[in-house]
């Protein structure tokens, strides 16, 4: 049984919304039940979410939670003025003391993620999602000069998910490359990786894990088992140590601190701007 | 030339706070230099990192934007107390007025990607990125009937990196299925798909723009030529006209608002929470 209603009203996508409403909503014990109002951008639209929130509130008898990232003030005042649940603004609370900082007025434009789909900035993003597809587990060595981060290490230590995120959130073209057993034979990294030794970064992670991990996909498999898989990494493990990058071990780490890691320990040229 | 230095600190990986940052950046005509400070989670950090604001605040004679989303209340009391910038604070403002209306206490906990590689909810959205990619262009018939959302168009419509988005966002298994010229040929929505009727929604573009895109990856070919790409989206638009599927156009929208246009059309059941 979810104890509240949360609401996010947004504009736009709802995106912003959703972070901001989830970041501070991980602080309380809660398990609520969640709304979404997106391209919420009229005040007929305005009017039918506070229609829908009143609704709720005499529903359940208690406030619900409304997030909000509206920047058109008129919509924004027909939530502040009709509407009975506990409005969290951030735009509001935040811009203004902001405009007097900056001595600069904000425009109030509407949506972060709208009309960019034609900036540079947006094109760079896809081409990147293409570059790291095109790059996922070694298949591709051509234009590897291109990459901003090359991820190695045993397969299923999380190089995939990691490089997708590293290049739809960053906008980083990031290759990966798995550590197979003629790397552990010739004891160093896959000869193609060499010129580019500042961009690699390595994940490992427990054998345990790792067997774990495998044995969803290949039940009762070698490759799955605890033997192998403490051989692999221990061969993996020693051959980064040995060719001196920068490794992580990823058996407890989200995408999110892996990815954040690497930017701090790689500092890619791309990401300063 | 940058006119002011905006700092993000957070004891977590500062994702949060780069998304609350920027999206209040947005709203002013300003190129400002971006700094993280991720992983701030003692009083040591913490004190070098107002070191580095105040040096900031001086060499620059302005005060340096301070976006936080610290939990830990000492850590958060330095930069309070000891930092120069403009302080912007997303959890000291919303979670007290948020503890008084839910008459709760926060609890306080750091970082709202960590502890979570081992939670449902985690593996749910590796297995979705997994399931995304192995159902990537029409790779696989294997398990349509577990995906949340099917993704039908010509090829460059945007299909692959919506559903990766969907896949890592939202945690939902997305597969993407070309539409070609049998297809047309046959004025049918592709066999595979027809027990899944309710999970396909449509991507279309313009063939102008299409045209660009395919251009850039195989110049002067047919593929890419206006009127071939004419043929594919009339026939394509046809057929899912036809069909009755929804559609939308992806030419001038970015990946997030087709994803939140997809979510609100299909309600697929695994986002109700």
């Amino acid at each position: 049984m979810h104890t509240r209603t949360v609401y996010f009203v947004s504009d736009g996508t709802g995106i912003t919304a959703e972070t901001f409403g989830n970041a501070i909503l991980a602080q309380f014990e809660l398990t609520p039940r969640r709304l979404r109002a997106p391209f919420t951008d009229t005040v007929d639209k305005a009017h039918q979410v506070v229609r829908q929130i009143n609704h709720t509130a005499d529903l359940e008898g208690s406030k619900p939670i409304v997030f909000t990232t509206l920047v058109n003030m008129e919509v924004l005042k027909v939530l502040q003025e009709g509407c009975k649940g506990m409005l969290l603004d951030m735009f509001g609370t935040f811009v203004h003391p902001l405009e007097q900082e900056l001595a600069l007025k904000s425009h109030h434009r509407v949506g972060r993620f709208s009309d960019i789909s034609r900036s540079k900035e947006y094109t760079d993003r896809i081409e990147a999602i293409n570059f790291s597809l095109a790059h996922d587990d070694g298949q591709s060595h051509r234009d590897l000069a291109g990459a901003d981060v090359i991820l190695v290490g045993v397969s299923r230590s999380g190089k995939t998910p990691t490089t997708l995120y590293l290049a739809m959130q960053h906008g980083l073209k990031a290759a990966n490359y798995p550590l197979i057993p003629e790397d552990f034979e010739r004891h160093q990294l896959p000869p193609a990786l060499m010129p580019y030794r500042k961009k690699i970064f390595g994940l490992t992670i427990s054998p345990e894990r790792l067997s774990e991990i495998r044995s969803e996909r290949r039940p009762d498999s070698r490759y799955a088992s605890l033997e192998n898989c403490r051989m692999e990494v221990h061969e993996a493990e020693s051959m980064m140590r040995r060719s001196g990058i920068r490794w992580l071990s990823t058996t407890t780490k989200s995408i999110e601190e892996i990815a954040t890691t690497i930017l701090q320990e790689l500092q890619p040229e791309r990401l300063v701007y």
